[in-house]
């Protein structure tokens, strides 16, 4: 039977961490040259596997087994957030690399295969998911043509050029050719941790609701203005989000999360009551009934803020993700992987980030994999996770392509 | 008796306006060539009165009465907040010219004078009342060498000598030569309007407090993270705000006011939990019993707070500002002369504001003078007050100065 060799992928892991280390960590923002040298290393490694590999015009790697029989696409993406983890996209990589390397070697799967991809930009320096939706046919020219990175302010294409990506074709990935699309993931919360579990079984990825909350109120001298004639858009403001915390957890579901990120007073001086305000408000379910509740709640709460004074409070919707179910076929797969290496060891859960499985989802089934994060810390240097588990993981990824490819 | 001209006083104010004209308001920094052009302005109608004149080393202006009995100290400043009102500040000066004129041409007034002074940088660019300060021998040449532009950031000392006054000594008043200082100055809040008042007889400069509050939570991912184990330092935040906007209305004294006037949340990102956060909280009253009142209960709301958890919650005192009560006999002299003019116009209030009174109050007895602010508004350039106002608070306030040279 199909074979992770556990020493293998952690080999490869800290190779790739040396692309851009920082700390325990790594800086590898999507088309930086560290980047570029995962890539790089990933195209070397896939074509000595036999694989027909592609780097193409978007910084999307895709390398083709060479079969004629049932094939899985596997993957996730090389890049990290800034001064982030090295498990963030990495892991589902070096996965799927695993897993086109034990297949090919079990003759038990002969004809059968493993594509791997590595999408660009999942964390979204350029935008959001720009490789994946590049990769099913939705990323238009004027999309990248618009991308500029959020921290350098540099085009894309500009980057693109940088990084020797420009004028080369984009593929598609083509539906028919795949039993579906895996992917594997630390968790980024502690609930596996908390549970002493070791594999996450992806129910679904969480549609994310996104606001801007805004509160007119009248700037003033802080000295010399009655308190019984304030508008003060501060107080506003955080009278809304103790609101919010307050008829929240009365709709919620058991995983719905939600976050103000920011929060702006204008003109922002200890000396000005607040004549502005504005909050970035976003939150997460499986569930797209409840995201429609939590949003009616939501737009309540506002009105009724707006309406009874002394500031004007508007809501305006930034975005409006729908969740993304992962198939049936994937789920039970994985589960009964986990449960014949380790039983008991997993449960299924929701993804309350975004992942480049739930795009792949728009086009062919999809699942995902979470194996634990230590004390549920992501997107910080100090995200790790035991070797153990990394290595568990590994197998049950393998074990539960084997049995989609033979299903 | 001692008469003031309106039409000059309104004609000087608006002389005024044009040095660094901004819409309706003006834009004249400390030390910029607008105020320095102010105050050659206000050096050459001393001279041409008579006064032995000095601007000196801090950019102070003080205009001496070549007379031998009693005197009065009047004045204010000259230098705008950025962008702002062509009143605040320039009105308390005129004010003071006008009495100083109208003293010199009463024969019932005679060996009797006004003195008149112009403080730098009451407003604020390069620190906390510093000509003022220095006019009382409270500002070293250390507080000069770390003072900088808050809006350039340009050092002090490199202002001073673009104004041309670098390495000019500078003066201490003789609080012994006056029965006190007088200052004039607009409401800046909108009690004397909403009541139909014409003059404001203040009793105290409200002391002011000053604190940055902090909260330690943890930083982490927002879709990931269960809303059950999240330390959300901005929630935390907004929780303290509005604990205080339901205490402290149950403390405060009638014109207590306090405010909010900037948050942060760390790292600001829509999809980051807040590990940290920060506020800038003042309040302000003309009771110091009352103030220390409302600083135990403050300091008791962030104990209890950081008791219940789950975000560590810390106080730090910024500043501790004490009242300054106005004197008696001057209050009682602008009283007398309001109520001489137009019965029934006045009212005692205190300043909301901080102003050069303050700071002369150390030193000699000290008194000021209101008159409305069209609603309420300043630190604006749309900042105003009817011309008949103007014109009657400058007779109010030369009769004041005429009874307290006179008692």
């Amino acid at each position: 039977m199909a074979t992770a060799d556990g020493q293998r992928v952690l080999r490869d892991l800290k190779h790739l961490r040396t692309m851009g280390a920082y700390k325990t960590g790594v800086h590898r923002p999507a088309l930086s040259a560290e980047h570029v040298a995962s890539i790089n290393w990933l195209k070397a490694e896939l074509e000595a596997l036999g694989h027909r590999t592609t780097v193409d015009g978007i910084g999307n790697v895709l390398g083709e087994a060479p079969v004629n029989g049932p094939k899985l696409l596997g993957g996730s993406h090389l890049e990290s957030q800034n001064y982030a983890g090295w498990l963030d996209g990495p892991l589902g990589v070096v996965y799927a690399l695993e897993a086109a390397r034990a297949v090919k070697a079990d003759p038990s799967l002969a004809g059968c295969g493993v594509d791997v991809a590595a999408w660009c930009d999942e964390e979204g320096h350029f935008g959001h998911f720009v490789g994946s939706k590049s990769g099913i046919g939705k990323l238009s020219e004027a999309d990248i043509d618009a991308a500029v990175d959020r921290t350098s302010g540099t085009p894309m294409r500009e980057a693109l050029r940088a990084a020797g990506f420009e004028g080369r074709p984009r593929f598609t990935v083509d539906a028919k050719r795949y039993v579906g699309f895996l992917e594997a993931h630390i968790e980024q919360g502690d609930w596996l941790e908390a549970n002493k579990l070791k594999i996450g079984v992806v129910t679904a990825v969480v549609g994310s609701r996104n606001f801007v909350i805004s509160f007119e109120g009248t700037q003033n001298h802080a000295g010399t203005t009655r308190m019984a004639i304030r508008k003060d858009a501060g107080v506003a403001c955080a009278r809304l989000i103790v609101a919010i915390e307050q008829l929240f957890p009365t709709i919620c579901g058991p995983r719905t999360v939600w976050t103000t990120g920011r929060v702006t007073l204008h003109p922002g001086d200890p000396s000005i009551i607040p004549g502005r305000a504005e909050m970035l408000f976003q939150f997460r379910d499986t569930d797209a009934a409840l995201l429609d509740k939590l949003e009616d709640a939501l737009r309540n709460l506002v009105a009724e803020a707006d309406r009874a004074g002394p500031c004007r409070v508007m809501l305006e919707q930034q975005r409006k993700g729908m969740p993304a179910v992962m198939a049936d076929s994937f789920q039970s797969a994985i589960e009964a992987a986990a449960q014949a290496r380790l039983p008991g060891c997993h449960t299924r859960m929701p993804s309350g980030a975004g992942h480049d499985a739930q795009i792949l989802a728009e086009v062919m089934p999809a699942g995902m994999v979470f194996i634990p994060s230590i004390g549920g810390i992501s997107h910080h240097w100090s995200e790790n996770t035991a070797d153990e588990d990394i290595v568990l993981g590994a197998q049950v990824y393998v074990d539960a392509v084997a049995r989609l490819l033979k299903s």
